[in-house]
């Protein structure tokens, strides 16, 4: 009787994920979760990942996936200014998917919950008689939120880390890996591929790495914030339309990996295109006071965050545009595009 | 582009859900909504609805669908005796399904989100390749918290309400019901019916009712409760498992409507086979000590919620059985099969 399996998934998983925070009254097995509040704000948030639209199984290592469903959740509360503590998980598993599969996902998931010190406090496991389904509800504490639409005029914007890695791991992963290659990453996730640079923007796919202690950091000093999921030009787009601003982007300055440069030469692409368009890297694209970026600067220092000053708030009359070979073009906001997949 | 789609039906229901708690930071649009903290204790849960597994759309009107996946979510916080205030939404829509019928489940989850008094304060949407899917995450506060794991021998069962309706309806509605039956049903929901057994029975599959006023009333004179989700025999199951308990129930006392004794005497079926292995009525069981018995009667009696005395929590060597035609037999743990679907 298949009910039975999904009890016995729920039974791995109570065993993954036995709470250890003292202020988890009831977990998984109840109805519900109790916990016990702390005074202050808290911050919610939920991202799915649908199979075929998110992720390709032919692909992504089953370990990485879950912790990678963790990781798109964690950067959300981070971009908020918040620190993760809790989270709900609801499955929906096709009947096709082995045991030992779901089992490395949730391998992968308690993963996630270590390196984010989050804790799986309860969830829902059901059928799917389509794609394979994740959908983490994760919620934490926030002393100071930095909303999207904080940004003003004159601030300058920044981003983390490197941005296109992501998508040109996908990239090369959807449409020219070879079967035997797929074969290997789907083994071994991007330890299976012996190029430096795909080695890297594989990696930045299926497993990103999401600086939780950076947006913590930045609340108080910065005035919006948000994380790229969606690709930098979306993404500046939602901080523009919700703080009624303008932006400039200087092309030059968006900072591009060693390995994205190499890839994008091989195959003769535009790599400020991946750049600007790619969704899921994961990084914060913030925007700041002037005045802050000393401050700014040596706090992601500390932290041990690279930042990149890559262009500055506008009126909002002025739009949005970038700067590339002395002229200004308007920056059209399409990236990368979960809905049409 | 069909990620405009997806920012229009954002848009669509961020207009449905505009926060109006105090307590509401920042809501739907960001990357994750803040909330400020009450003292005490929190409860959270999370109730996955998969096309084709928990709802058939061939017959269930989006507006009742939407409703009810805010009734099986209340369902769960009202069985841990708590109060649902905010919620979370995640969907999975299928490219076919029309922008009309998105709106009408929206209207559906707003209905009924203003009859159990809780707020949608974000969420996530995004493309299906497969089934339509909704998951929401919904939490609230709880004063004292009834888990599964509290029935002691000696006990007395109880039911809310009546039990055994909602699966008839299903069996009605996806087997014996004529095309011209499911398109008035689908354009009107129960009300296009006429007979009134069926409107009934139809009714509690499409909209369940969730008394969520009766468990935070409950919470402090039961010692243990579950809502009947997966049938009561299914239901008993968990709460004897966790509670380390057997059971006696009575099964001349199991609370069937005049509705399910018409249509299985029509059909020639058992009712109380039924009422026994039929999910999703959403009714609570509990079990209280027998010296509270006024005080439970009396306190269900001002919430207008109907219960019944069904059995009694035994030592957990003696089983789980039922008492029928003054014989014992024991009760196998079967009940209406999500994961078979």
């Amino acid at each position: 009787m298949k009910r039975k399996r999904e009890f016995s998934i729920i039974e791995m998983f109570k065993n993954k994920f036995s709470p250890s925070s003292k202020r988890i009254g009831l977990g998984i097995g109840d109805d519900a979760a109790v916990i016990d509040n702390f005074p202050g704000k808290s911050v919610f948030s939920t991202d799915i990942l649908v199979e075929d639209v998110h992720f390709d199984k032919s692909f992504h290592p089953p370990q990485l996936l879950g912790k990678k469903a963790i990781s798109v959740n964690v950067s959300d509360i981070n971009a908020m200014g918040g620190i993760p503590e809790f989270a709900l998980l609801a499955m929906a598993i096709p009947p096709s998917l082995k045991d030992g599969y779901i089992e490395k996902v949730g391998q992968g998931i308690a993963e996630g919950c270590r390196q984010y010190g989050l804790e799986i406090v309860g969830g829902d496991i059901t059928r799917s008689p389509g794609p394979f389904f994740i959908n983490i509800m994760i919620w934490g504490k926030v002393e100071k939120a930095v909303s999207r639409s904080g940004a003003r005029p004159g601030d300058d914007i920044w981003v983390t880390g490197t941005i296109g890695d992501s998508h040109a791991g996908w990239l090369w992963l959807s449409g020219e890996a070879n079967e035997k290659e797929l074969k290997k990453v789907r083994a071994n996730g991007w330890k299976g591929l012996k190029k430096r640079n795909l080695l890297y923007l594989v990696n930045r796919h299926l497993d990103p790495l999401v600086y939780n202690q950076a947006g913590p950091a930045l609340a108080g000093l910065v005035n919006s914030m948000i994380d790229i999921s969606d690709g930098l030009s979306n993404d500046l787009g939602h901080i523009c339309s919700q703080s009624g601003v303008g932006a400039l982007i200087e092309l030059d300055k968006l900072p591009l990996s060693w390995s994205l440069r190499e890839w994008a030469k091989q195959k003769q692409k535009d790599p400020f295109k991946i750049a600007l368009r790619g969704g899921e890297d994961y990084q914060l694209l913030f925007s700041g006071p002037p005045e802050k970026e000393n401050e700014i600067r040596e706090t992601m220092r500390l932290k041990g965050v690279k930042i990149t000053k890559i262009g500055k708030i506008q009126e909002k009359d002025w739009g949005i545009k970038i700067f590339h070979k002395k002229r200004l073009r308007p920056l059209k906001e399409e990236g990368w595009d979960h809905f049409v997949g």
